[in-house]
């Protein structure tokens, strides 16, 4: 018996210290990657011509991927190596954050999750392997590490964490790694609190009582938002298809992609598509004021400059989709937009991740508790609407959305 | 394409409709057993000298279920449900009410949401069979009870529609039943609310900074919790073992129980043990005052009420002993009682039913969410360090507390 308590306690503790160790690193290379990326947003914002230089980043991104990153698959390879299907190179770690940070500073419309989930799954693996973890330990410091990045980028220390234990396989909480991640996620996003990184939050204005009304008409918005996630990865899935049949060579393809958001940012004459879009989702959400078609546009910029070859994610695009989406929804049902565009970003981040719990946490974590319900129904309705559509292929959905039984299966795009 | 969304959207509707109906069926069922509770419990205060019916309370209780639900099996019964081992029958749910009813009457020591979890769960399986559902949708429309029942009597609906996703099997989340649960439950609290049941809630004063010493002191309180709640359960499955070997007959038995029980609270000269022990709460929470011992007589008291054959639930209990207990803690070690009792509350209830979202989710909505680092603190280490004790049998472990595998075990007692 005391043998059994004193083992548990070891297991405990060992994981207590991995998960601070984790924490503080990838913590502090988070908060550089962040500090970085706002510095060359800054930087791009002061100097417009900057934007022009995007076909020779894409050169510059694509020259490194082939020469140092072959094996690199991006945030589906960490997704496999938390099921040991793949194992994530340290070497991912450097080349996500110089990639993306070229990105973000000739304007390419892409977000930065993505490659903080690769950056901290890739050092925690590399950590994994110095201190000779076993097999299954591994799977538990590399989502600690996706924890512990996503957390220090976004100052929400919750919805990281579960987002590592509910991403890889949709039905299956790995809850063996719940207190680790947990542990990790407040550190890092301590961590970067401390270094003057400031918590992403927007305040919610006019939140509505819950009636029988505004319930619907909110479901009506999350119904929407489901569709938009499914068009989503419809586009980014579509894009690649287009690039690869036109563009054999990755070389022409980043140029002529590079080229084209070029020309659809002219034609639209605004620089507001360029980055992550937070100012986007800001005055969504804030002022409750987006364009018609914002959403439509940072759809499409989004899956052009991804898809051709730059380096970032897609999940801030998507929330910058979601929150103009339900801002424009909310207009047109008369319902709050403001409130509206924070349950429209939540719900498109259900739609194309499939991860509800982590949906409502992060909902809570950005805009506060007071629209509770108002999140419910709109991340639960978008799941169940969004089909089995989703940004990573290597995730599985284990049991239905439609029938309590198991299917097992990968999502599509 | 056409034909499979308009089945998807068929699918929806359907869906939403059950929901609604559910939550206004069960919301009202559970509204009634609320108020029902309030009246017995008030009624209770008043005449202290019914606590000396206790016996004769408990021999009704006995007999009903000898003569009318020889087939049930409380909680478990529902929870196997779910995983169509089992089917719980619709006299469980008169049975239930009136015989919890019964109990708070008379001052037994024993809560309230496993009867709702009962009544919730038989209702909508009857339910379920009139409208001719097929065995996997049974399943669903059980789970939208059991969160509606929760949801109505708490006023927590999205604790209640996660804990019924959650409790079945740990590690895996029924997520086909999420919308319905969250409509559900969205639908019973707010028909609760109309009637004016008043959602539990307290307030937490004085919240400290977390800081190195802070969450390593929560850590310590945490650990603590996760003890208490695995000698709950050997103390409830210790009472339950002793009971039967020294009373074979079921009237016996019920009878030396509440003498028992009457015999203790005369030594301890307090009604405080009585019911469901919701002044103990907010005294502690709210006033962070906790006698030193008071988790220890309410688990007591409560294993002696509950396995002599009392109805009721152990989960109001377990909030209490673990307010009480973090109460205690954050006195001893200098740390703010009230946010300590409200992490106790929260860690010893994962500790007792392995629910970590669910925990988490209810610090939120009774204790708001200022406090969110101590809770995701206290809850993951407390469900990290609770090994495999459990207060139902028919819960399963999916995945390993210790190593990212698969186990699939029964929890214990």
């Amino acid at each position: 018996y005391s043998a059994r308590i004193s083992r548990d306690m070891s297991n405990l503790i060992k994981w207590l210290v991995f998960a601070v160790v984790t924490g503080c690193i990838v913590g502090a290379a988070s908060t550089l990657f962040s500090v970085t990326l706002k510095a060359v947003t800054g930087y791009r914002k002061a100097h417009e011509w900057i934007f022009l230089l995007l076909p020779l980043s894409g050169l510059i991104i694509v020259f490194l991927y082939e020469k140092l990153g072959k094996e690199d698959g991006g945030t589906n390879q960490v997704l496999s190596t938390v099921r040991s299907r793949d194992d994530v190179p340290i070497l991912s770690a450097p080349l996500i954050f110089i990639t993306t940070a070229l990105t973000h500073l000739t304007g390419g419309s892409a977000g930065r999750e993505g490659a903080a989930i690769q950056l901290g799954g890739s050092i925690a693996n590399q950590l994994g392997r110095w201190i000779h973890l076993d097999e299954e330990d591994r799977h538990v410091i590399v989502m600690c590490g996706m924890s512990a990045a996503f957390s220090a980028l976004f100052g929400t220390p919750m919805a990281a964490a579960v987002f590592a234990l509910e991403v890889v396989s949709v039905g299956v909480m790995y809850y063996a790694a719940l207190m680790p991640c947990m542990i990790a996620s407040l550190v890092a996003s301590g961590f970067a609190a401390g270094m003057g990184i400031t918590p992403e939050s927007f305040h919610v204005t006019d939140i509505p009582a819950l009636t029988i009304e505004s319930g619907l008409k909110m479901g009506v918005v999350a119904l929407g938002c489901a569709v938009v996630s499914i068009v989503f990865c419809i586009a980014l899935n579509g894009a690649a298809g287009l690039y690869v049949k036109w563009f054999k060579n990755k070389y022409v393809r980043v140029v002529a992609g590079a080229c084209l958001v070029i020309a659809v940012t002219f034609m639209l004459r605004t620089n507001e598509y360029m980055g992550a879009g937070a100012e986007l989702i800001e005055r969504a959400v804030e002022d409750g004021q987006a364009d018609t078609f914002a959403f439509f546009w940072k759809m499409v910029l989004t899956a052009l400059t991804m898809r051709a070859g730059f380096r970032g994610g897609e999940i801030v695009p998507s929330f910058c989709i979601g929150a103009t989406f339900g801002c424009v929804m909310g207009n047109l049902m008369g319902i709050s937009p403001s409130i509206c565009a924070a349950c429209g970003m939540a719900a498109v981040f259900c739609g194309v991740t499939n991860c509800p719990i982590t949906s409502i946490l992060i909902a809570f974590e950005m805009f506060g508790f007071k629209g509770v319900s108002f999140y419910l129904i709109a991340v639960s309705i978008s799941y169940a609407a969004s089909g089995y559509y989703g940004l990573y292929k290597d995730q599985t959905i284990v049991y239905s959305k439609y029938k309590a039984k198991y299917v097992n299966r990968h999502t599509r795009f």
